[in-house]
Formats: C-alpha cells, structure tokens, sequence
C-alpha cells in the first residue's frame, strides 16, 4: 500500500514539499463564523488519526475533530490522497466528532399498544379490503335491522364532544372514550341523518372501489343537495364513518392537505416509484396518500423533527444529515394528519429515535405535544399518528445559559405565554415527564423565550456545527 | 414482423380464441367514474389505428381513443402483445386524444425587457460576485462623501409608498416609481438609521462571503440591539439594501418560507445534485434557495399552474402528466416569491406556455394576478418574478354552463367578492385582457361562482380525463 502511494502522481502545489512523500492540505474549522483555513502537513506513514491530532494542533481546539471534503466525511488517509489527486482543490473541513452511541440506546420498536383499556375508542389503519368489507357488513345490518325493528334501525356512533376526550396516562396518549350516540330513524332529523350516512358511506365505497383518494370537499361536492348544502355536515359524516367502522380516515381514502417536507438519509417508493431524499437542498413534499408510501429504507441514527422550514433550510444547505447520519422533517409549525402519520411509521419501521426541536416557547411545546400524544381534536385517531416517546433535544430553556445566548436575542414572555406554560403545568402529559416539567418552570421563572433562530446570533453556522453536535454528543435530551 | 408474431407464445387465456393469430384485450374508458371493461379483439394484421377504431366502436365513443397501459401510452400494437406476453394482465385505459398543436404556438422566449421606461425603478438577479462588487462601491462612496461632504453623506433609497407603486401599460407589470428618499447624518434618526443601514450591509457582505443563505429574522438575530430590539426595522433595511443596490433580495441570498411544490415532466439540479420530478406522486418541494437549482430539463408541452394542492393531489395520483406531458405546480394558495419565481425561470428556460387553473371566484383570479403582473408589496422584484403571457385555463366562469357543472356545486357570490369582481375590472391588467374582463363580467352577471373541486360533482375523474383534456384540445385558454 505504501509503495502504491510513491507511484501516484501527486498533481497538487502545495504537496510538492522538500520531502516528495509529504502532503499538505488546508483545514477550515466549520464552528466559528469565518473560517480561516489552516495548513497541516503529513507524510506518507501519517494515518487518519494523526492527521487528526495535527489538525487539533494546528486549529487549537479541544475535541477529536473529523475531516469533511465537499459535505462527505473523511474515512481514511488514502481517500484524502485520492482526493488531492483528483484535483478537486486541496481543502478539507474540520467538524466535532459526536458520540452517537446514546443513540442506539433509542433504537427498537415503539412498544405496540394491542389492548386498549376499557373505555377506550381507537381505530386503526386498515387496507382498503377490510374497509369494503366493514361497509357491507355495515350495510347488511341495518338492512336486517330495517326489516326487524324498524323503529330502531341505524347506527352506533362514538360522541365526539368534548367531555369524551381525555389523556391515558398508561398509554401516554390523548383518545376517546366510548360514549356513543344513536343515529336512528326515530326522529325526523334522524331519518335525513340516516339518508345522509347511507349516502355518504355509499360515496366512500365508490371511492374505495376505485382505489382513488379524494378530500372531504370532493366528497360534499358528490351529492351538495343531500348534505343541505352545508360541508361541515359532509365532514361531520365522514368523522363519524370513520369511528363507526373503526377505521382511520387515511382508510376511507380521504387525504387532507399536507404540509410536511423530509430530506436527508431515507429513500422509499411512493406508488412503486423509487424515492431518493439524500439529494439536494428542497425535500421531498410528504404526499397525504400515504398507503402508497412504502419500502422505507435508511442508516439514519435518528429523526430530527423541526418546527421551522427556515431552520430546516439552514440545516438542509448545511447537509447536517451527512455530517450526523439523519432524516430532518418539518410540518412548518402545527403538524398536519400526513406528517404526523409519516413520523409515525418511521418510528416504527425504521426504529430510531424521533428527536424533536422546538422554539424555546410554550408554542413550541404545543406543536412537540400534538406529535407525540396527540390533538383532542383527532383523538380518534391518536394511536395512528401519536410517537410516545419522542424525545425533546432543543431548544430546552435550560439550553439558553448554557449555550450562552445573548440576552438581546431572548425575549419576555407574554401574558399569553405565561396562562400558557402554568396550564401544561397542570396537564398530565407534563406531570408525567419530569424533566420537561422543570424545563417548563425554568422557562416561567426566567421569564424569558427564545427561538431556535436565536442560536443564530452566536454565529450563522452555531446551530449546525456547534449547538446541534454538542446536544447530541452530551446526549443532552429529555 | 408479422412472421414473427406467429412464433410468439401468448399466455393470455382471452387470447386463445379459434383463430389461434387472435389477441384479446380488455379496455375501459377513463372518463367515466364507474369503467365497465369492454372486450376488444382483433388479429394480427391490425394496426394500431384499426385497434383504435376497434375500441371507438365498441365502447361507443366520439372520439379518437388513445390507449394506455399503467399509465404509459401504448405507440404500437407490438406494444400490446409485449404487454400481453408478460402477464400483466390484459386491462387497457382509453382516454381522448389530444391535440397539442395549437400549444406550440405559445412556445418561444418570453419577451426579455431591458429597457424600462423612464420613471420606473426594477431590480434584478445578480451573482454573488457582482452583489460585493456592488456594495464594495456603496461604502467606498459612503466613506468619500463622509469626508468631503460629511452633511449630505448617506444614502439614496426609493420610497417604498404605496403612491410610488403602479402598473405599467407597455411592460403589463406591476413596477415601482422613481420617488426617492435621501438617508443621512442630517438628523438624529437618520443618524441611527445610517449606522443601522451600513451594519446590514456589513451583515449580508458576511453572508456573501461565506456563500450561505439567510432569513431576515437571522439576519436581525445578528445584532438585535442595532435594530432596536424591532424586526421590522431589520427587514426595511434589508428591502432598502437591495433598492439601492439594485438586486432582488434573492441576490442578497436573503430567502423566505416556500410552500410551492412540483411534479412531472421536469428535471433539474439542486446544488448540482439531480432531481428528477416525474417519480411518485408527493413532488419536490420547491427551495427558496433557487441560485442552487440549475441545468432544467423537459420534455412538457405545458406547465399548469394550480392554486390548490388537493387539485394537486388529484392530478399527481392520476399522473395527469404522463397522458398529457406537463410540469404541474402548486403553491398550495397565494404564491410565495420562491414558487413565483421558479415559475418565470421555467418559462424563460423551457421556453413553454404556463396555463393557470383556479377556482373561477375572484380570489383566483386576485392569484392568477400575482403570479401574472406582480404585487404591490414586491414591486421593486417584479421584472423577475412576474410572467406576464400566464394563459387563464379554467375555472372559466363560461365553463360552468359549456361543461355542464350542476348547479348545486355553484356557489353565490358574496358582497364582497361582487365589490373585488367590481374592483378588478376597473384595474388595467384587466382592460388589457378584453376576454379575463368578459368572464369576470359574466361571473357578476351569473351572480355565481365554483371551485374546481366542482368539477367532482360530475364524477372524481372528471377534471383528469375530461375537462382538462377538452380545455387543451380545443385551445380554450385565454
């Protein structure tokens, strides 16, 4: 190997030293704002990791340092002299190496919740099979029903007021509880509901046999006169199809806009279509027809879940997923049906840690709750779209002194803010997370917040190269 | 050839008829919202037009079928029996034939205007390179006027007003005036706003310098207490600096939150990685960072503009780009700057018509309008946002009645979109485009308005393999 190494024909100036078998190639130290590329000279015998201690000299600074060149990390000495071959410029960038051996402690299966407790609705995805045959079966009772006990004929449906939601504190999830309403044709408004449901579940059928996804606009447009010209009778309808047959709304084909964007190291096939998300810097849109998302592949060692695309912008430019092997996500603030689900399933499929990071703000903390037990709103669904055990990296209140942000970059917290935090104070998702309860009362106590863009007036390049690593090598999530 | 054919063993049961040279296929006509499949047989002497005239007649239709096999468009009928030999199965989609002659003639560069007239300030895109030369020369100036004439040093700025806003006739832009401001040491405030104005421009020189992309809200993290504490100051600045150095803020690799999405017939590099657009049905979210995407490749007739991604959606899972080869775009609303301005690098560079589908309502129209002839707000950037020869396609308020839209899926129009309809056709854009001024007059005079998703009402597919493919056919664009 080391004779090989005399043969090349080194073709770069500054290699040409007294010495024929030296190298020399300039490092930039990527944390700082401006950096000023330093030279480092090794021979023929150095390997990698005394070229390593040479660029720890020669920058003066205090970690193990990893060489990067053109966003790919440097694995031996040999490709460092392929490279300078290759003329490709004779410049190599220096980054923290970060422990990620934490990491994998994360690893495995999202524990899988089989048995609900009693009192508990969930519905669950279905493929569109089992949902076709729930429709018929549907269908075939009440038909029975009809002709049986006419007066009593219709549908079981789980309330979705208010006071039927609530926080399972076994499961970490917020989900619905089984108070039912009957729809029957007893009463005249009841007989239009009935028609309505029949109807609506004959569209979705439609649908379903089609194998097409639709909105639930497309759906109210099928038949305007029926739902008496009003959506939110159509939507209604649709909610309460879901949860009579117990199935998602992703199940009945009925997709709503998503917002959700992911890039880094995770391929997959959207329709049998190879999806490659390592390439450049704009992500690929999470599609909501995600039962034709499939075969996720990735070495990920976890998922970075952003609640800013500016923040994701500035990772994305930075290729942070090929400095610390990840997938970066945001749903560009409140997470929309899609995203939530996309999260979850590669939770599940590809079991690496969901990291998420937040604004330093009771909104932040909002957003990283809905993804992790779910929105009232959808608690139906919340066993399809909740990761329990996402973990909260940054920005942590606490990260705020010990980062040394600069007080002009925080800012006071509202009255809003403060109702805000001393309500999660008293919510059970935060009572059972200790730790995030005491981030939750230092950021009270201090009175101050702070966004992720923040880390910005330390430098522009803080986030990716400094704060980010640091966290993740001091395993500094909660 | 036909020899040839004889040798072939064909597995497909349907094939097997008396004559043992017979072929068998199964064909469904995609317009309708429930495809029974009709057989269709023919030998081996059959041509691909007598194969299409085979199914014409047996499934009734009026028009020129063209037929498709997994959403690929079938050129021969060797094709067929390649198909049929590999047990796919022997279902065929039949879809109208469409006449595309008529959209090359739209084709060709769009006019470049390099001269402005008199009174009107435009900026543009500039390399990194010319954008430091430039502020290089604001400083060197800066500094000299400081010494020779320390009163008067300080800066030009045109006014921002709205009066200094206006549409140019000949341009068909929306352009701004020539109203200047004069920023200097004179007063106290225009002290301070000088220091904060030189710091900008030392703030952007360091991110030109270090070839990275910022928001306005980093750049104000920078140095919060420069800017008072107040982002708006911040931001001014930044829409100052590139008045005065004349360059988009996109130069300045100043960029904001993009929502627009694309899929189709398109490729492109994005920091020289490729992208290809005409895999799946999520598409590429477009980057904000657009000076990274280089080196677009098409073979599209056509790019639709769409207002809403469940329009989106619905042509991306129909994969509406392979029966008629197009670049769909969503901006999912309001067209942010980045989608816009993606959209004018399309048409200059595949030098392709840009049809824009919106609801036939005026807030439609109010988008088709921005991305046409620009906003007020981005006045300054319109000669490189706007794409002032954008077709309107449809929702046509005339379409309504020609396609037959049921009238429960039509919508009334509210008083204030009668005040908007009445407000637009006072505008010039609009007296310019005498036919967009008919349909806006018909749209009063119906007192009725309907989004696309009306078309639904007809059947799901209705938009895909009817509408649209009709629109196209008969060149009713406007």
């Amino acid at each position: 190997m080391m004779g090989k190494r005399n043969d090349r024909n080194i073709n770069v100036k500054s290699s040409k030293g007294p010495n024929k078998n030296q190298f020399t190639i300039f490092t930039r130290d990527l944390r700082l704002n401006k950096p000023v590329p330093q030279k480092v000279i090794f021979d023929e015998s150095a390997s990698l990791k005394s070229v390593e201690n040479l660029v720890k000299q020669s920058l003066g600074i205090d970690f193990k340092p990893v060489l990067f060149h053109n966003g790919k990390k440097i694995e031996d000495v040999d490709e460092i002299i392929k490279i300078l071959e290759q003329k490709n410029g004779n410049s190599f960038d220096v980054r923290r190496n970060v422990n990620l051996a934490k990491l994998k402690y994360l690893r495995g299966r999202q524990e899988t919740v089989t048995e609900f407790p009693f009192g508990v609705i969930v519905v669950k995805d279905e493929p569109i099979k089992e949902v076709r045959k729930k429709i018929e079966e549907v269908a075939i009772n009440f038909s029975l029903q009809a002709l049986t006990d006419p007066a009593r004929a219709g549908f079981r449906i789980p309330s979705r007021s208010a006071d039927n939601v609530g926080y399972e504190e076994d499961l970490k999830m917020m989900l619905m509880g089984n108070q039912f309403i009957d729809r029957t044709f007893r009463s005249l408004s009841s007989v239009q509901s009935v028609a309505q449901f029949s109807e609506m579940m004959r569209l979705v059928y439609n649908v379903l046999n089609e194998s097409i996804h639709v909105t639930k606009r497309d759906l109210f447009y099928q038949n305007v006169s029926i739902f008496n010209k009003d959506q939110r009778i159509s939507d209604g309808l649709i909610e309460d199809m879901g949860a009579a047959l117990q199935v998602t709304r992703n199940s009945l084909n009925v997709i709503a806009s998503a917002k959700g964007v992911v890039l880094g190291r995770l391929s997959f096939t959207e329709k049998g279509d190879l999806i490659d998300c390592s390439k450049g810097v704009g992500g690929r849109s999470i599609t909501p027809m995600l039962d034709l998302v499939d075969n996720f592949e990735s070495d990920a060692e976890f998922v970075l879940l952003i609640e800013k695309d500016a923040v994701f912008n500035r990772l994305a430019e930075d290729r942070f997923f090929d400095y610390l092997p990840s997938i970066i996500i945001t749903a560009k603030g409140q997470p929309d049906l899609a995203t939530r689900a996309f999260v979850k399933r590669l939770r599940n499929e590809l079991q690496i840690p969901i990291l998420g990071f937040m604004d330093a703000d009771p909104y932040g903390l909002e957003i990283l709750r809905v993804y992790t037990i779910g929105s009232k709103a959808m608690s139906l669904e919340t066993s399809e779209l909740a990761v329990t055990d996402i973990k909260w990296l940054g920005l942590l209140p606490s990260d705020l002194e010990k980062y040394e942000i600069p007080s002009d970059a925080l800012l006071d917290l509202s009255e809003q803010d403060i109702k805000r935090c001393e309500s999660m104070l008293r919510e059970d998702f935060v009572k059972a997370r200790p730790r995030w309860k005491e981030e939750l009362e230092l950021m009270l106590k201090m009175d101050k917040k702070a966004e992720i863009q923040a880390l910005s007036s330390k430098h522009l390049r803080f986030m990716t190269n400094e704060y980010l690593p640091l966290k993740i090598d001091s395993n500094d999530w909660i």
